[in-house]
């Protein structure tokens, strides 16, 4: 019987712009009594990476267009944060009840272009998410290795909202090391029968599951491990496999 | 530190019609060393919920009308297979590709209404989603409770696709002792920003977190305990706080 584990990685620094974030979460973990281990996936929220990359914008700096302040206005928001979420889209989805859903520059669909004010500090800063966050998630993983000599699968979170069901659950957006989707199309179920469609969508299960310890503390657990989940190992694999492509999204 | 476990529930015989699933799973539970606890929160697929429920139709008895004829002769389909899910579909929300996506009796959204062929023995037959999943949650919940003393959430899952996102992810359609979405607005974060928006899909991120063990043995593995995870208890909670109210779904 195989347990799979979830263990958050409890006080890691607060983390600021060019911090080493691999190493911060390798020592964290050692001195939890945690280490890494190889075949250990890591999933990390993508604040605390846009923070260390320097992805953060004050907001006090940002000259709102003329389209920024009638939204604002409209929903009784901050012009200088609708702009903000209008240059870090590449389209908008739907608008309506006070909420922008765009198609964010890496082709996420999510709120406000993934723009999070949250867990950011200073009052009139927000996070971007990172530019490239595939990139990230190999960057840290390389790190983890050099550091540790442990094979350590990376996922980069975000929290978003759904289409079809209320509430918001953790995803997605950056991966190394694992393939996101695991396709089980042509296996044979229990009784022989040809499963038709059914494409897994492990890493974004993987962050929800991460979300579970993360969100448990009051003041949140920005990265957590999980152990004992054997995945599909993958040097090639990209969050953007979590994309519809636009001619098969019916609800786009 | 708290770690969340995820145990699967390794074999459970195959499920039929009147089988006492509660009973199943704890005398499984027990025979391999993980018995059921205060606290755990057991996960179930619907199939088996639907298998012992008697929920379960023979296509070969099904007259399909026209409308299931002309779709089923454009998509390639089984006529009586669409001819089920236009029966358990309150509406049809969106066809193309070969699918069909349906509002359940329940108010799910879902492809096919949830009508399952996979993992139900006999080559004609297919799986309905339980008639009532958060009752049968609270009765699987009250069995083990009088079976073992045990206080433990129950959680029916089901295997979604999404609008936005590609890929599968496991979802619940019932609850039992848990409340399905936790509630963080007017938190305060890290930096004392309060939270906009936030109410976590609990119950869903639990289901995706079970998948990650139930999809991982070839047969698949029906029943898991997730052990350690700290949730609001309730009585009246449903998994119908997870569907949109229509007013305010931006995608339908």
């Amino acid at each position: 019987m195989n347990i799979i584990k979830i263990i958050p990685i409890m006080n890691l620094p607060i983390i600021k712009e060019n911090d080493d974030l691999a190493a911060l979460i390798c020592e964290a973990a050692e001195k939890q009594g945690t280490p890494l281990q190889d075949g250990d996936i890591l999933i990390v929220t993508h604040v605390i990476v846009s923070r260390a990359e320097g992805n953060v914008v004050n907001l006090d700096e940002i000259v709102p267009s003329e389209f920024a302040k009638k939204l604002a206005m409209q929903y009784g928001r901050d012009p200088a944060l609708i702009e903000v979420v209008l240059r870090e889209s590449r389209s908008i989805i739907r608008m309506g009840g006070g909420h922008i859903i765009s198609e964010t520059k890496h082709g996420f669909i999510c709120a406000n272009a993934g723009v999070d004010r949250s867990n950011v500090p200073g009052e009139r800063n927000v996070a971007l998410l990172p530019k490239d966050p595939d990139e990230s998630a190999r960057r840290i993983r390389r790190k983890i290795k050099d550091l540790t000599g442990r094979d350590v699968a990376v996922i980069i979170s975000d929290t978003h909202g759904r289409a079809l069901r209320r509430g918001q659950i953790n995803v997605a957006i950056g991966v190394a090391g694992i393939k996101a989707i695991r396709d089980r199309r042509n296996e044979r179920d229990l009784f022989g029968y040809t499963l038709r469609i059914k494409q897994t969508a492990i890493a974004d299960e993987l962050c929800s599951a991460a979300e579970l310890v993360m969100g448990q503390a009051d003041e949140g657990i920005p990265a957590a491990i999980i152990r004992g989940y054997q995945y599909e190992r993958s040097e090639d694999s990209t969050a953007k496999d979590l994309i519809w492509p636009r001619e098969k999204a019916l609800f786009l």
